[in-house]
């Protein structure tokens, strides 16, 4: 029984990068996916797969492996009866874009499961086997969450394997962190479609005018819109709350233009929140740096504020995290 | 007395750019800015340039240069009558980004100026003579205004600079110009301006989980906010309809996803559009090419018609157009 045993559900984009980049780690990995492309790819990859999640499971079990649910939110409630049938007491985590909904189908499903959620924050507009690698989340942020009663133990392995394939952790609770992806995920997918579609309302000159500006700002709309979709729809009510933001702004922004012709109140607040965000990016770490002890009391708690300063962990020897602000 | 010789008002980061790229394709230049840095780097660079306007406006004048107003929309009722006394009828154009209002700021106040509005559709997002180059205009659209009543020598001599200048000519009205820039260039901006800061209000976390989709969306709200709020506010009525079209867009996805949850329509139309807007950057030319002559009747019509299906002129023999669709 190794402490980095992993099982992975989902043979797609996420799944499948994880299989490499944990596997290149140094994890013993084993994976389970439907029958298709992205199966036998893994299997012509070299990689220990196979179609029967029931075997794959028991052999988890056996092992005391971390399970991770790598398949998309709607298929979450499918998979779960079946992870507490025949792994009823590993260690689960997830690859979800939504946190509080995966919590809640996890307490309903499988309710024995010793479950903490994370969400490695790489790559939508490409899917599966082939579009994955083992550096997809070099750098990348990946949200372990951290709300109270989440057993340490299990936390410290999610994010040891976050860390092994080259992210930094970011804790955060479950509400907290879809409140987040919503602003700064989905919101940018639904402003992307309005704006690709208006400006097609512009028709041929439109968009054969349509530069740098246009083409920025609506790059993401190429992505699979299944996916987004069930991403968006997944996330419904933090959605809500971030499009009535947008709305808001929008609409103050038109009865400014409208009434006294200015948007520099829009534009300025738009510029100087561009900047605290290229700033952040460049500046972490620069803040300080610390530990904390997960054994200690209060641990999810200093986590969370960790999270809800920006910081980031970026190293765990034991129970100790060493963070970076 | 050469027909390409070319007065430039204005070395910011377009007549910089201008002054170079026309220079290189063999066009006899002379520029004029204000006392500073762009004058000084124009000047340092060998270009033959001057901080008195009426000098050089009075050389363009014996020369018979075409003179481009490269000046920001405010500033362009202040050079006009000073082009009015010094050069009144010499040809004219502008590179500002909309073009009804200069087009009435001219009838207003030039009037005797054989004027054609244009606008090159390159770069916003930094400015002034270091940051351009002579190949800013390589590839790029060039709008040429060309309504009814246009001077078809006028025309061909814009269009003539722009092709020069390694750009494509995309013929439109001023007003139909002016709506689709809204659109592709204005709208963006907003809406650029309006993520970033709904990304913000989610504090340092949404910040630091800020990636791929919110990165590419807010990317052109690091412009400069005066330049973008001159573009943008120059263009009120066509922004205002824009604004008004995507705020019924979001506001249409809002009531989907609070009373279905869906968002499939919006997000699958996006999705179309972008597509759209792929496939034709990548189609240019595939659907056909021919002439219109510009000494015919009727050829603004068929110009605007050209532009209008998304087609360019990337080619002028004497009076002939060559087109692409």
């Amino acid at each position: 029984v190794s402490d980095r045993t992993l099982c992975v559900i989902g043979l797609g984009l996420i799944g499948g990068s994880l299989l490499r980049a944990a596997g290149g780690a140094g994890w013993k990995v084993r994976g389970t996916a439907r029958p298709g492309t992205n199966l036998t790819a893994a299997r012509d990859a070299g990689f220990d797969v196979s179609s029967s999640i029931e075997d794959v499971l028991a052999g988890a079990a056996a092992d005391d492996a971390l399970i991770v649910l790598a398949v998309p939110l709607p298929a979450i409630a499918e998979v779960l009866p079946v992870v507490a049938r025949h792994a009823p007491d590993c260690r689960l985590t997830d690859v979800v874009s939504v946190k509080a909904p995966v919590a809640a189908a996890v307490a309903r499903r499988a309710r024995c499961a010793r479950y903490v959620g994370g969400h490695p924050m790489a790559g939508t507009s490409t899917s599966g086997w082939a579009a994955g690698s083992a550096t997809l989340f070099t750098g990348a942020p990946w949200v372990v969450s951290s709300d109270e009663g989440t057993d340490p133990l299990v936390w410290a392995q999610v994010a040891t394997l976050a860390l092994d394939c080259g992210a930094h952790v970011v804790p955060a609770g479950a509400a907290e962190h879809d409140a987040a992806v919503a602003r700064i995920s989905h919101l940018p997918h639904v402003l992307a479609a309005v704006l690709a579609s208006s400006g097609a309302g512009g028709g041929p000159l439109a968009l054969a005018l349509g530069a740098g500006s246009y083409s920025d700002g609506t790059r993401v709309a190429a992505s699979q819109p299944e996916l987004v979709r069930a991403m968006c729809e997944g996330n419904r009510d933090a959605l809500l709350d971030a499009v009535d933001d947008a709305l808001g702004r929008l609409g103050a922004a038109r009865g400014s233009l409208a009434s006294t012709g200015a948007l520099e109140a829009t534009l300025r607040a738009g510029h100087q929140a561009r900047l605290d965000f290229e700033a952040a990016r460049a500046a972490a770490g620069e803040k300080g740096t610390g530990t904390i002890d997960l054994s200690a009391r209060g641990s999810m708690r200093r986590l969370r504020e960790l999270g809800h300063l920006g910081g980031r962990v970026v190293g765990l020897q034991g129970t100790r995290c060493q963070f970076q602000r």
